[in-house]
């Protein structure tokens, strides 16, 4: 018998178009944001996964890595895009925890699910910066899962910062537009 | 500016010797978790990862994946036994949801932490056993994360059955044998 024994997780094609137009740095959380809900928002547009984008900057507001979605395209249920953005951001860096690099950020166009909501911690950034909150997501059919009831608590005694909310109505437009087009709602059965 | 698009993860150099001395079909779930337990201890004796295994069974006890801890080797917090199995099974299918295949049940060496349990319900599984416990991972230095109280509850609900205890001794062992070895505790700082 054989078994696969590698899996592998990638960016859709039109990324490195995206990260061409970047800046060299996002000074603000609102631009970290914007940028994390644009990627999710091509995500939709491009027809390349589910709605939600991510992004990892370090103390200067330089990009790290990006990530999106890729649940569907990649046959893989974990490839959201905050888990593709940290894991990308690992790969570069060479390292599992990103805490060796300094307070690196994850700004996510949607609060995290259970999922990722617990491996945050195991990440080693030091701050998380959310868009569209869990009920955005559960409105629009996606299961955000159980998560502890005092989450933005349990990271801070984590030492990481969380700020929710930011940019919200942009982020929670890009779910709402995709519940419209119809496009599949990817929880498993 | 140039960024990584693509991760991935491996199962250790072994994993193929493993299975070929495996049987065509794991009847008892005794004999999944064994498997299990295994990996766990093969990848604290090789030096490939940390002290977890897991697999992925078919209805039938046929092994569809197996996976173990890859978080240091591959510069991935996410590389969790679970997730490896988990994802690996998906790559072989070519669905992110395992219940098109039928109930498909996944063996972990120990209880998933907080991530590992969220992922759970996004994977299409429909059993999950357990060997060591969370409180046998923690004594040996894991942190496990902040699961909801009632996580086997809130899997039951979701129609996932949960086996939690299984050869918990021998799984323990592992764990402990990994501290004493003086092996790195993981978690991120």
């Amino acid at each position: 018998m054989s078994l696969p024994t590698t899996f592998a997780i990638a960016l859709p094609d039109w990324f490195d178009d995206w990260l061409a137009d970047q800046p060299e740095r996002f000074p603000a959380p609102e631009d970290r944001m914007r940028a994390a809900v644009e990627l999710s928002r091509l995500n939709v547009e491009r027809g390349t996964g589910g709605p939600f984008g991510a992004l990892v900057t370090d103390e200067r507001g330089r990009l790290v890595a990006a990530g999106v979605n890729r649940v569907e395209p990649d046959s893989c249920s974990s490839a959201h895009g905050e888990i593709v953005a940290l894991s990308l951001a690992q790969a570069r860096l060479g390292t599992y925890d990103l805490s060796q690099h300094g307070a690196l950020e994850l700004a996510t166009s949607c609060e995290p699910c259970a999922m990722c909501l617990g491996a945050i911690p195991w990440s080693g950034i030091k701050r998380v910066l959310c868009g569209a909150s869990k009920t955005d997501a559960e409105v629009t059919g996606f299961d955000e899962g159980e998560r502890i009831e005092d989450w933005t608590g349990m990271l801070k005694r984590r030492g990481i910062e969380v700020v929710t909310g930011l940019l919200q109505d942009e982020a929670a437009a890009v779910l709402r537009d995709y519940a419209r087009r119809g496009s599949r709602i990817y929880n498993a059965g």
